[in-house]
C-alpha cells in the first residue's frame, strides 16, 4: 500500500479527482511521516522535505520546481513535474495579449469612451515573427498556434532543435541576431542559474522598437530596470509580464507603473486538478510497476 | 483589350499590385465610359453604375456587396465579391476579443493601475461552445481556429452543413435552442432582408448570462435597443460590435456608452490589395477565357 500526501491549495479537488481515478493500492494520508508519495505545489512541499522519512516520489503540479531543486536540499527521491498540460493554456494567454496588441483593444476602447469613430488600421499576426526563448513543451505549443495564425517562428535554445514548427533555430552566442529579427519575444524559460537576467539591456536594445515582450516563464529571466528603461525610452512597444521577480510585487515597485507594461499576476496557466491527475495516474501506474516515471526533473539542470 | 476602372481608397496600391501581376490585354483606365471591368468598394461603384455603358464585370474588394444588390439597380453584369481572404483576419479579431474576455485583460489592467496583485482565475476557451450565425468561408475559418483552441462549434445556417469543423448544425426554427447552448455567439451574416434584427430580444434572452456576442457581419443583424437592454440587465456578459447600424454611429447614439459593450469601428478585416489582387487575377484569367468567375454574387440572395 502506497500513501499519498497532497500539499495543494486545491487539495479538496485533488482528493476527489484521485478517488475518481480509482488507483489501486493507494491511500490518501495526512501524516507526512507515513507517505512515500507527495503531490502538490513545490513551495509547500519544500517546507515538508525534512519530515518525509519514507519519501520516494514527488509529483509537482507545476512545471516550475525551483523550490525543490535549491542547492543543499535532499535529492534522494524522484521528482517529476507537470508537462504537456500547459501548452494550450499558455497559447490562450500569449495569443490573447498578442492579439490585444495588434487589434489595439485598449486604444479602441479609449476611442469609444471619447466617442471617436476610430478607423485606425489594426495590425496582423499573419506574417509576423514570433521568437521563443525556450522551446520545451510549452514553447512547442506556442509555435503550433503561431503556425495556425500563419506566423514565422524562431526558437532560441541551448542546443535542441526538436520542434518542427520552428522555422529557424538560434543558439548561444547568437541571441542578439535572434532578437533583431523578431516582432514578438516570448520567454518560456524555467528559473535556473543560466536564465538569470537573460532578457537584459543588450537583448532589449536588439529587439526592434515595435516589438512586444511577453514573459510566461519565470521572473528571474528579466532585468526589471533594463525593461523599464527600454519601455520608457520607447525601445520596445509593450511588455506583458505574467511572472516577476519578486512575486508579488511590493506596492512601491516601479514595474507597476512602467509605460506600456501589463502585469497579469501569475494567472496565465493554472494547474487544473483534472489535467494533473491524468499525469499523476499514469506515473503512479509506472511507479507500481517499477518503471521510469514520465517528466523526471534533473536536479542539476533544474527542470 | 479590356479596360479596368479602379474605385478604391487604396487605388494607388491596387494599380501597383495589378501592374505587378502582369495581366495580359488589360489597361487601367480613368474614364468609366470606356471600362468593361470595375474593381473596388461597393459604395463608390454604386454611384458610378449609370455611367458604365460597357460594364461586364465588377469585382468587389469587400465580402459585403449590399450597395450593389439594392432593388431597382442594374443587374446586367457579373458581380463577384471577395471570399477566402478574410477568414484568418476575422479569426485574429474574434479570438482576440474572446481571449481578452477570458483572460480578463481589462480587469487585470485596472487591478494593475490600483496596484492590486489580482490572482483572480482566468477563463478558458478550451471546452467552451462557439456558435456561428452564418457558416460561409469566414465562419468556416472561425470554426477551424476554435478547433485549434479545443472548443466545440455550433453553426446556425438556413440549410447548408458544409463545414466539417462544426460539431452541430441548427436551422430555422431552432435558433433559440441553438442560442441556449452557447458560450459565445459570433454573427457573420451579410446584410440581407432575411438577416434584419435576427439578434433580437428573444435570441439575447435565450443566450446564457455569461455569453459574449460578437458581430463581424453587418450591423442590420442586431437589434440595438434589445442589445442595450440585455447588457444593462446583465442578461449577457459582453458584446463586441465591429459593425453597427448606422455606421458611423452619431455622437448621441446610446451604443457608445452601453455597459460591457466594445465598439471597433469596422476595423476587423481590412481588404489587403495583395490579397484581393490574387482573386482579381484568377477571375480575370477566367474572364479572358470565357469561363465562369469565382465568387459570383446572387443578386436576389444578396451574397
Amino acid at each position: 500500500m502506497s500513501k499519498l500526501l497532497i500539499v495543494s491549495r486545491d487539495a479538496d479537488e485533488y482528493v476527489q479527482c484521485i478517488r475518481e481515478a480509482g488507483l489501486p493500492d493507494l491511500e490518501i494520508a495526512n501524516d507526512p511521516a507515513e507517505c512515500d508519495i507527495v503531490l502538490g505545489e513545490p513551495r509547500g512541499i519544500r517546507d515538508l522535505l525534512p519530515r518525509l522519512p519514507r519519501l520516494k516520489w514527488i509529483q509537482s503540479v507545476y512545471a516550475g520546481v525551483e523550490y525543490l531543486v535549491e542547492p543543499g536540499q535532499r535529492r534522494d527521491y524522484v521528482l517529476t513535474n507537470a508537462r504537456g498540460v500547459f501548452g494550450d493554456l499558455m497559447s490562450e494567454y500569449v495569443f490573447g495579449y498578442l492579439l490585444a496588441h495588434e487589434k489595439k483593444i485598449f486604444e479602441r476602447f479609449r476611442a469609444q469612451q471619447a466617442k471617436h469613430w476610430d478607423r485606425t488600421e489594426s495590425g496582423l499576426l499573419r506574417g509576423k515573427t514570433l521568437g521563443l526563448l525556450g522551446v520545451g513543451s510549452i514553447g512547442s505549443h506556442l509555435a503550433l498556434t503561431a503556425k495556425h495564425f500563419r506566423m514565422k517562428v524562431w526558437g532560441f535554445t541551448r542546443a535542441s532543435e526538436e520542434c518542427s514548427d520552428v522555422d529557424a533555430y538560434f543558439h548561444p552566442p547568437d541571441i542578439l541576431k535572434f532578437a533583431k529579427g523578431l516582432d514578438y519575444l516570448v520567454c518560456v524559460l524555467p528559473r535556473t542559474e543560466g536564465t538569470n537576467r537573460i532578457v537584459n539591456a543588450e537583448l532589449l536594445d536588439a529587439l526592434p522598437p515595435h516589438a512586444v515582450l511577453i514573459n510566461v516563464g519565470r521572473g528571474n529571466a528579466v532585468d526589471n530596470s533594463a525593461l523599464i528603461e527600454a519601455l520608457t525610452q520607447g525601445k520596445l512597444a509593450a511588455a506583458v509580464l505574467d511572472v516577476t521577480d519578486p512575486e508579488p510585487l511590493p506596492p512601491e515597485h516601479p514595474l507597476w507603473a512602467a509605460p506600456n507594461l501589463y502585469l497579469t499576476f501569475h494567472s496565465s496557466a493554472k494547474s487544473y486538478p483534472e489535467d494533473i491527475t491524468r499525469i499523476f495516474a499514469e506515473n503512479y501506474r509506472r511507479y507500481l510497476e517499477g518503471k521510469p516515471l514520465m517528466y523526471q526533473v534533473d536536479f542539476e539542470r533544474g527542470y
